[in-house]
C-alpha cells in the first residue's frame, strides 16, 4: 500500500479489500469460522467457540505488532493465534484447534479474493454496460478500421465497442467461474488432530466461510491460485487492449475520442492536450499483471506436504494482482464514462486516403467482370494516383479504361461510400448485445 | 523445432501437432473450410470450392519457400494463398475470398490447439490414472509428511498421490473447457466482402472446422488465446509441483521412490545414481511455461482492428507453450509409469526423528488432562532429549513426571504409532477417487 | 526452428548461429578443446588429442540420432560423447576425460553465444549507424514532440533519432561487457579426475575456446547466464520502444515516416496501406524477450552441485532469446534502412493545434511581465479559442488585452514558430554523436 | 507497504528507503536541486532557489493528500509542485521551472535507487563475508556433492560456500556498475524553457544529486531502468539458488546445516523441526523478482517523447523489485549468520552409498590398466552388489578378479576415501578468496 501512488495505481474500491485491515479481518473471520465449525462437529464446546468468535469480532489486534512477530515462524497467522489465544481466556485452548498456519492464511486469501471480487466485478459490469451503451449508440457511426496502425476498410465505432464488450464479458465470465475454496488440513493435510471428524469440520468450516468445500486439502495443489490469478490476468489483458485503443483514438492527429472530465488530464501549460488519463492509468495497471501472473504460476511448484518458500512467495503478488486488476478495470470504467466520441472527426478521418480504403471493394466488384488481376491492377493504379493528389478517386476510376467501362459513375460513388460497405458490422453489434441480454436472464 | 533438444524438451506426441507440417495442414484445412462454407452460403460455386479443397488436400506446398516469402507481408498466410491460387486454376479466384491473413492464421492456431490437445489430454488422463492407481495402492502406505522440507506429522503416500491426482484433474477440467473458436472477419472484422452473408459463412466455416462460432470476429479480443495459454500454464504449474516432489522423494538420502527404466537415468560412471530423469525433464518443461504465459498475456494488448506486432508476437510463444506443456505432462506420465515406491524406506524415514514427529499428538492428548502449556513443555522436553540421543521417546515420556502420570506406557506407544495418526488421510483418498469416477460418468 | 515462421520471427544471420548444426559444432569444438587442453597439461597423449580433434572436425554425427538418444541421460552431450568415443578408435578412451555433460553443454552454450553475438552486434552497430545518420541528417527537421500520445512542444526528428541511438549504444555496450566463460568442473565441480592438474587444464581449455577462465566451476552459479540474458532483454526493450515509435509515426493519420521497400509491407487489396512491416516484426520479436528473461532468471535457482531441472530449463529459452533478440535488431536495422522521412508532413502536423503547442512558451514569456497565473489564464483562453476555430492563435493573442499589451505581434509570431523553440535539441544531438565517435576511438 | 507482511516479505533496511516518505523526500530533494542548479546557471535568483530548498527541507507535505490529487494529472509530482509553489511564496514562480513531471519522478526514482542500494549492498557484502568465512572455515570439510539431487562425487562444504561467494560477488559487481542518471528534459526533452542554458542546468542538477549526467534526456530510452532492474534480478537469482541449497541441506533426512536462532524457525507443536526460516524467506523474496523484471523490461516500450502508460507502469514494480531483492539478501545474510554446519553429519551422509560415490575414481584408476570398458563393468558390478548390501565395497573390489588383480587392498581403501578425492576443491576455494581480497584493494 502506498498513499502516494495508490490513488493512481490502485484506484477504486478493490484496494481496501486487500489492505492490511482486510487481511486481518479475513484471518479473524477464518479463526472464528474454524472454532464454530468445530463446535458444529461437537469437537469443542459451543460457548468457547462463541467466545472465540466474539474476540475475533471485537478484540483489538495490533497489525504492526503481529507483522513484526511473524518473522519467528515466517507468517502472520502464528502470532495472531497467540494473541487470540491470550485474549480468549479459557476458550483460548480451542483457538486454531487442529489447524496449521497455512490453513488460516490460505482460507483468508480465498475469503479476501471473494470479497475483493465484489467491487471488482461491479466495476467490470459497469464498464461492460458502458461498452454496451457505446456499441448501441454508435451502431451507425462509421469509422476507419485500422489494421497494423494503417487505415483499412470502414467499421462502425459501435463494432469497435462491441469487441470491447465481448472481451469484458468473457473476462467476467471467467472470473465468476473461479473456484474459491476453504483450506483445512492441519500440519500435513490429514486433519489428524480432529480424529474422525475432519471431513465434518471441513464441511462446516467451508459453509460458514461461504467458500467451496475442497475434496481434500490443497496445501501444495495450487490450481485454485492459478485459476484466480490467470482469470485476473485475462481481465487485465482485455483492459490492456481496450485502453490502448482508446489512447490511440485520442491522439492529437486522430482525435476521434477524448476523455472529458473536470480537472482531469489537462496540462496546465499545454491547454490543447487532451490526455486520456483514465485510459493511460488503466493501461499502466494492466501492464503489471502478466509478470505477477508468471510469478504465481512459477510459485505453483509447491513440494511435498507444505512448501518451503513458494507458499510465502504467493502473498504479495496475489495481493498486488488483485489490486492492479481492480485498478485497471476501475480506470477503464472511468475512461468509458468520460469518453466523448466525435463521429464527425471519424468521418473526416475516413477521407484521409481519398477513398483508397475502399479500393478493395471496387476491386472485388470489378473483378467479377474482368478477373481479379486486371481489376486489381486498374484500381491500384487509380488509388495510387489519388493518393498522389492527381485527382479524386471516383473521377480517376470513372476515367479509367477498364473500371470506367464496367462501372457507372453512380456505382463508383456508391462503392466508395464507407457507410455502404460495413458488411455485418451491425449484425455483429446486435449479436453481442443480444447475447449479453440472454446471459443476464 | 530442434532434433537435438526436442526428444528431451518437447517429448511426446504433442510436438508433431505443432510442427511446421501441422501448421501448414491447419492453414490448408482452414482455406478449404472457408471455400466450402462460402459454397454452403451460395457465395461461390460448389465445384470451385471442391477444387480448392482438393488442392488443399493434395497440392504440394514448399514450407520453406512459403516461409521465406512471408517476410513481404509479415505472415505465412499471404504467400500460401498466392500459391494455392496458382494451383487452383480457375477456382483460384475464390481462394481466401473475403478473408484476411489473420482469419486464416487465427483459425489455424485454434485448429492446431484443438488437435494438439488430443494427445496432450491423453497423456494427462493417463498420468491422472497413474496417480489414481498410486493413491489406491498406497492408501495404507505410511510416509513422513514434510512441511518446509522438515518432517512433520505422518501421511500416507496414497494421500500424497491423491493430491497429485486432484491437481491433474483440475487442470484437465480447465483445458477441456477452453473456448476454441474459428476466426473470420475480413480486413477489419466486418466481413464486408461477403455482403450480407457474413454470418452465414461464419457459421458454416466454424461448423466445418469443428470450432466454436464466435459472436463476432475477435482479431483484437484475445481472451481465447489467454484462456488456452493460462490453462496450459496451470497444467504446467501442477506438473511442476508434482515432479519436484518426486525428485525430492528420490534423493539419495530419502530414497522413498525411484524411477526404474531400462537405460534411463543411470550414470555410466556413478552406478549408485538413480536420477529421476523423467521427473526432472517434466520439471524442466514445466518451468518454461510461466514466462511464455506472461508473454501471451502481455501480447493481449491488441489495438484497434488488427494489431501491429502483438499478433505476430503470439505465434512462437503459443506454439512453444503447447509443446513444453505437452512435454511436461508426457514426462510426468512417464515418471509415474517408472515409479518404484519403497514403503519400507518410507517407514524407516519415519523413525528418523525418534518419534518426535508425533509429539504434537502426545501434546494434544496430554493437554486434555494438564492444560496445553504444561503438556507442551513436558512433551517438548522429552522430544528434545530423544533427538539428542538420550533415550527412546516412549521411554522418556513414560518416565516423565507429568506425561507418565497421565498416560500409560501402552497409550504412549499407540500415540507414537504413525499408522495410528493418519486422521482423514484415507477418507480424503477415497473422496478424490470417488469424485473422479463420478466425473467420468 | 521453423521454416514457416523463422523468416519473419527469427530473421537475420543470428538464427543460424543457434541452430542444431551450430550447437553440434560448438559441442564438438568443446570436446576437441578439452582433449587438446589435457594434452597441453600432459594428462593425455598429444596424438590422441589430435585424433579427437580430427574426429570432431571431420566425423559424421547424426543430430537426430544423438537427440533421440539424449532421453536416456537427459542431455545430448552424453550420446555425443559415446559416438565420438566410438569414432575416435584408440583415442576414444581420452574423449571427454574428467568432464561431466554439463561442462560440455555450458561451454558450448557460451561458445554459441559468443558466435551469435558477432552477427547480432553487426546488426546492432549497423542499426546504430543508421540512427546516427538520421540524427545527423534531421538535426534541423522540426517535428511535433508527443507526450502521452498528445502533441506537446516541438522537437527535431534528429533528437528523436538521437534518443534511439543512445539506447542502442547503451545496449551494445552492455552486450559487449557480458562475461562468457568456459565451464569445466567434472561431476561436482572439483575436477577430481584430473588430479592436481585441474586448474592447468581449465586455463588451457578456456584459452583454446576463446572464453573467459572462471575462478571456479559455475555449474550452479548462473550469474553469467543472467548477464547474457538480461543484456539481450535490455536490447530487446530498446528495440521495442524504437520500433513502436516508428509504427506510430507511420500511422495513416500521422504519416511522418514510412518504410519503403520493393514488395514489402504493401497490401495487395489496399494500395494506400504503408505497413511498417520491418518495425512491426521488430516489435513482435522484442515483445517475446521479457518472458524468456524471466524464465532464465527464475531458472537461476540451481541447487547443490548440479541442478535437477533448472539447468535443462535454460537451453530452449536461452536459444530462443538469442534468436528473437537477433531478429528484433535485424528488423530494426532493416526498418531504419527502409525509412523514408517526410519533413514536410512533420511540419504540417505541427500546425494541427493551430499553434497551441507553443502556448507554454508564450505563457513563460508573458509570465515574466504579468506573473504566472495571469499569463497562464490569458494564454489558455486564447489557445482554447484557437482550437475551437475562432481564429488564428497569433491574432487572438495580439488582440488579447494582457498578451497584446506585453507582446508585440512580431514577438508573438516568433514565439509561435516551432523552429525557434527547440531548446537544446541540437546540442543533445551533437553530444550523442560526439560521444559515439569518442567511444569508437 | 504492509505492516502485516513486510517484516517477512520486505525485511531489512531497504524497505524504508523505498517508502512513501522516502519517495517524498527524493521528490523534494530533486526540486531543491533543480532550483539550485538553475541558480547556478544564473537562470533564477539564488535567494529564491534557497527559499525553495528551505521549503523542500522543512515544509509540511501531506503524502495522502498529494497522492489523492495525483489522479488529475496521473502522477504525484504535479500536486507536489503545486503545494511547493504555494508554500514557497514569492519564490513559488521558480519552482519546477522548465521541468516536466517525469523529470522529477525519474530523477527521484534514481535517487531512491541510489539510496536503497546503500543498505542493500551492505547486506550483500555482509552475506558475501559470511560466505567467505564459511568457505575458509570449511575448506577441509568433506561433503557429498550432489548432482540432480543424487549423491555424486565428494566436495568440500568450503567449495559449496565458495560457489555462493562467487555468485554474490558477481551480483555485487553488477549492481555497483549500474548507471544511475539524473533526468531533465522538460515537456519533450529539449529543455526549451531553459533557452540555451539547458546543458548547464543539467550538469549542475546531476552533480547536486550525485547522479550521472546523461548525454541527453532519456524519457523514453529506458535502458537505465533495465540495467537497474536486471542487476537486482540477477542478485535475486543468485540468492534463490543459494537459499534453495540451504533448505535442501537442512532437510530432516540430510541435516548437514541448520539455522540456529532464538525463537526462530521452531514449531511450537513439532519440536524436532528445524525450519530454515531465513533461507525460506530469502527464497520466497527471490522468487518474486523475475516477474517484476519482466514487467519492467516489457515496459521499456516507451513511445515517442513520453510514454502513455509504460512509464506509470514502472513505479510499483521497480519499488517492489528493490524491496524484494533487499529482503532476499537480508534474509540470506541472516541465514548465513544463523547457519550451524554439521561436519560429522556430512561425513555420515557420505557413507550412505557404501562407497559407491567413489566408484568413478576406482574405474578411472583401473582403466589405466585394463581399458575403460572392462574397468567400468567390474567396478559397476561391485558397486551394485555393495548397494544391494552384499558386502563392503572395498572387500568386494579386493575380491573381484579384475580389480583385485590390479589394485592392492590399501590402494582400494585410499581410492574410496572421500577426503583423498577432492581434486582442485581447495585450490578453487583459495582462488575465490584471493580474487575477493584483490578486488577489495
Amino acid at each position: 500500500m502506498s498513499e502516494l501512488f495508490d490513488p493512481v495505481l490502485a484506484a477504486g474500491a478493490v484496494r481496501d479489500e486487500v489492505s492490511d485491515a482486510a487481511w486481518l479481518r479475513a484471518l479473524l473471520d477464518v479463526e472464528a469460522a474454524l472454532a464454530a465449525a468445530e463446535a458444529d462437529a461437537g469437537l469443542i464446546p459451543r460457548e468457547h467457540a462463541d467466545r472465540i468468535a466474539e474476540v475475533c469480532r471485537e478484540g483489538y489486534f495490533d497489525v504492526a505488532e503481529i507483522g513484526a512477530k511473524a518473522v519467528g515462524i515466517g507468517n502472520p497467522a502464528g502470532p495472531l493465534v497467540r494473541e487470540l489465544t491470550a485474549q480468549a481466556g479459557s476458550a483460548g485452548q480451542y483457538v486454531h484447534f487442529g489447524a496449521t498456519s497455512q490453513d488460516v492464511m490460505d482460507s483468508a486469501a480465498m475469503l479476501l479474493a471473494k470479497r475483493a471480487l465484489v467491487p471488482l466485478l461491479e466495476d467490470l459490469d459497469a464498464a461492460a454496460d458502458q461498452a454496451a451503451r457505446l456499441a448501441r449508440e454508435h451502431r451507425e457511426t462509421v469509422q476507419a478500421g485500422r489494421s497494423l496502425l494503417q487505415q483499412a476498410t470502414p467499421v462502425t465505432f459501435g463494432l469497435t465497442a462491441a469487441g470491447w464488450l465481448s472481451g469484458l464479458d468473457a473476462a467476467a465470465h471467467r472470473l465468476r467461474g473461479v473456484r474459491l475454496a476453504a483450506q483445512l488440513g492441519g500440519a500435513t493435510g490429514t486433519l489428524a488432530s480432529l480424529g474422525e471428524r475432519g471431513p465434518q469440520v471441513l464441511a462446516a468450516f467451508s459453509r460458514r466461510l461461504g467458500l467451496d468445500e475442497p475434496v481434500l486439502p490443497w496445501h501444495t495443489e495450487r490450481s485454485r491460485i492459478a485459476e484466480l490469478a490467470t482469470a485476473l490476468g485475462e481481465l487485465s489483458g482485455v483492459v490492456g487492449g481496450v485502453s490502448r485503443t482508446i489512447t490511440l483514438l485520442a491522439q492529437t492527429e486522430v482525435a476521434e475520442v477524448a476523455e472529458v472530465a473536470e480537472g482531469r488530464g489537462g496540462s496546465s501549460t499545454m491547454p490543447h492536450k487532451r490526455n486520456a488519463i483514465a485510459a493511460i492509468a488503466a493501461q499502466a495497471a494492466a501492464q503489471q499483471a502478466p509478470g505477477l501472473v508468471s510469478t504465481l504460476l512459477g510459485a505453483m511448484s509447491h513440494e511435498l506436504q507444505r512448501a518451503a518458500g513458494s507458499w510465502h512467495a504467493e502473498w504479495r503478488p496475489l495481493t498486488e494482482l488483485v489490486r492492479t486488476t481492480g485498478s485497471a478495470i476501475y480506470w477503464l470504467r472511468t475512461s468509458f464514462e468520460r469518453l466523448q466520441v466525435d463521429p464527425e472527426r471519424m468521418r473526416e478521418n475516413l477521407d484521409a486516403t481519398g477513398g483508397a480504403i475502399l479500393s478493395e471493394r471496387v476491386t472485388t466488384e470489378l473483378a467479377a467482370e474482368t478477373g481479379r488481376l486486371a481489376a486489381h491492377d486498374a484500381v491500384t493504379a487509380c488509388a495510387k494516383r489519388a493518393l498522389a493528389g492527381e485527382g479524386e478517386l471516383a473521377d480517376l476510376l470513372a476515367e479509367d479504361p477498364l473500371a470506367g467501362k464496367h462501372l457507372t459513375r453512380q456505382r463508383i460513388e456508391q462503392l466508395l461510400d464507407p457507410a455502404d460497405y460495413l458488411g455485418s458490422a451491425r449484425v455483429f453489434v446486435d449479436r453481442v448485445l443480444a447475447e449479453r441480454v440472454s446471459s443476464e436472464r
